[in-house]
């Protein structure tokens, strides 16, 4: 057994501490005050200035050191995989030093390995999961307490990055949030979702024009109701994020429709849980109609995760495929999806607005159905015209930690 | 009750037919030969000519019409959605024509509706599931079964369909299908991938091109050799495809090393079970290095659909982020993964070939995993360089699907 106890506690990160295994920032909150191995070298017992107390497995230490052994420091990725690890990897010895860093000697391999102390706090597992902007709570609403989408400021989106983090913020929480006041220009869209990151390109284009088209495009280009839906059923992956910017808006009728899918579910649930059962576990085809394209994908209307919650609703009226089911669950499924619907229609769920040349509104496609009211295009195809593109959910997650990894960097001023 | 007989068999479709509520082509391999309303109409009986029965529900037929009440004929998608169809339809009346089509009179709403016999008989729920392609059944293989990928004319891809159905559906089969002898030009790549849909953009581009390149990009950006992985396990969902285009190869080594999944997690399931389950059910978090993105996603390294079979792989050793599972569980994981690894380098499991210039290997990137050989890049960047992209399974099965129908129409003169 090896033991090491620390004297001073410092109040900002040492500028001798080693590097992390990634690029980030690590404040140093607490600093170590004893570190004991255990277990014959198997288990490493810590305790902070703060009174907590963590544990880590050798083999943990071991794989995550930031050694040149372990690591290529140009792109902080591991060399090998874990079968470059010795197998029995034990702690010879452990100390505190100067700079605070935790040096450990290891019983085979690499000599010692040292690791920065808020990178080791933040990784405690002995104590929970470190915090995710993924793991964010979702807000579930309704007409009446979300009337309008939480709204920021469209001119400042291309600059400011206090807005760009409130709007992204403010998508996680309630699965929509609109910019007011964007220049009203073609490929605008495009450009605010690069802030993000990448756009997911379709057989619709990079962006596409939602307007009167004539042809055998879409629905979306034409001047009927769209019943809320998500976007691409077809596909195994229905986009996550859905950006939609209005350029020009004279035509009668035409507002949008939004639906949370979280309130939807929890009430068909409530009113009905066989029919809620059914919308779960049925997988419902979808195709799309197209003369040079043939996408099909089958799944939930509602589709559950692991823990019973809410993961993605999969529904688009006018892309139902031939329901293929066996014989006798077809009536059960119909009646279900009638549920469905009814419910859709309630405008007690239904978030209704109009767009603006300039508002730019961005959803979670999985998450918050979107549709509009039949309008009259009364001068030809200019009288109504949205540009939308498609992004994913994890590129905004990204975009939210460096945000969060820029401040964080600004702070401990590395 | 109603009741209907045809006199005879029309050997084509005839030209009378009303039309699918798609842009499919059906051809008319038996005649409906008596149709018969049951149930107070809510379901229909048919037999065909040669001796098949059928049934329908009426919800399911009012729902399925290709009327103008129903569907946009113009796009081919309906009009409304489930709660636009009568609650309670029934068949008041059932004829066949002189066509060969159904007509239907119903109780309430539209009053006739016609169905093409092929589309129905196509459709026909109550014998089982129409097939798709989506469906073909994969090949597992190995070192010994499949010592080179199966190998199609690039030369002929860019215009021969034939060539480039009989290529997409070896990578349905086996996972990887290989082209040879295309031009060694940079982008040549992506004109390929777009012979199948659009192209999946990362963080790393629209194509990226695997050669040495200084700075924090990539372990693939380095001679280091690669264990076997899947490409962005990062992303709630990993690229479907992965295409490899080889413009030069002089380096000593980087032999490309490709493992089947369907026999990799086999092996496993059979010599460790308890490791396999622990790979089946822990999510274990990957998380990218980089300055200016941090995607982040946990999932099983091997992850089961509903039935139990292999759905995905999803791992990167050099992306591999912190564990952070309950603290009793880490051992374990550890040693699980310790014998996926060792699996992995089997030998008798991985598929190695060189690359020539203007050889392209395209791949399910969450079935086969794809590593290299360490290399020698004697005089430079230049030695070794492929010039890859992404794309999605369901690009390639819509793809399939439309050389299927161009068939179709060309054989029903359609």
């Amino acid at each position: 057994m090896s033991s090491s106890r620390s004297a001073a506690i410092p109040a900002q990160p040492h500028r001798d501490l080693p590097p992390t295994p990634d690029f980030d920032s690590y404040p140093v909150s607490a600093a170590i005050v004893e570190a004991v191995a255990e277990d014959d070298g198997r288990l490493l017992r810590l305790v902070w200035s703060d009174g907590r107390r963590s544990r880590f497995h050798a083999i943990w230490l071991r794989d995550n050191a930031s050694d040149e052994e372990n690591l290529n420091l140009e792109t902080r990725e591991q060399r090998g995989d874990v079968t470059d690890l010795p197998a029995d990897v034990r702690i010879a010895a452990v100390t505190i030093d100067e700079a605070g860093a935790l040096e450990i000697a290891w019983s085979v391999g690499a000599a010692r390995s040292r690791f920065h102390p808020g990178w080791l706090r933040h990784h405690d597992y002995s104590n929970g999961r470190a915090e995710d902007v993924a793991e964010i709570a979702r807000e579930p609403w309704d007409a009446a307490t979300l009337p309008e989408p939480p709204s920021f400021d469209g001119a400042a989106i291309l600059d400011d990055d206090e807005t760009l983090e409130a709007w992204l913020l403010a998508v996680c929480r309630q699965g929509i949030a609109r910019l007011r006041g964007l220049p009203a220009e073609p490929g605008m869209v495009a450009r605010v979702a690069e802030r993000i990151g990448p756009l997911r390109s379709t057989n619709f284009g990079r962006i596409f024009d939602v307007r009167v088209q004539r042809g055998p495009g879409s629905n979306a280009y034409s001047t009927l109701a769209l019943t809320p839906h998500s976007d691409l059923p077809t596909r195994e992956y229905q986009p996550g994020l859905q950006f939609l910017h209005c350029l020009r808006n004279a035509s009668l009728g035409g507002r949008a429709l939004m639906v949370d899918g979280l309130s939807l579910a929890e009430a068909i649930r409530r009113r009905d849980p066989r029919a809620y059962a059914t919308l779960t576990s049925t997988a419902w085809p979808c195709n799309n109609r197209a003369v040079d394209s043939d996408y099909r994908w089958r799944g939930p209307v509602i589709r559950l995760d692991a823990e019973g919650r809410v993961d993605e609703l999969r529904v688009v009226p006018f892309l139902r495929a031939p329901l293929d089911l066996p014989f006798d669950r077809v009536e059960e499924a119909y009646r279900a999806l009638r549920l469905f619907y009814e419910t859709v229609a309630e405008p007690a769920l239904q978030m209704r607005f109009d767009y603006r040349p300039g508002d730019l509104v961005l959803f979670d496609n999985r998450r918050t159905l979107h549709g509009r009211e039949a309008y009259e295009a009364a001068a030809g195809s200019g009288e109504r015209w949205l540009q939308g593109c498609y992004g994913e959910r994890e590129e905004l997650l990204s975009r939210l930690r460096i945000l969060a990894r820029q401040k964080r960097a600004r702070a401990t001023g590395s």
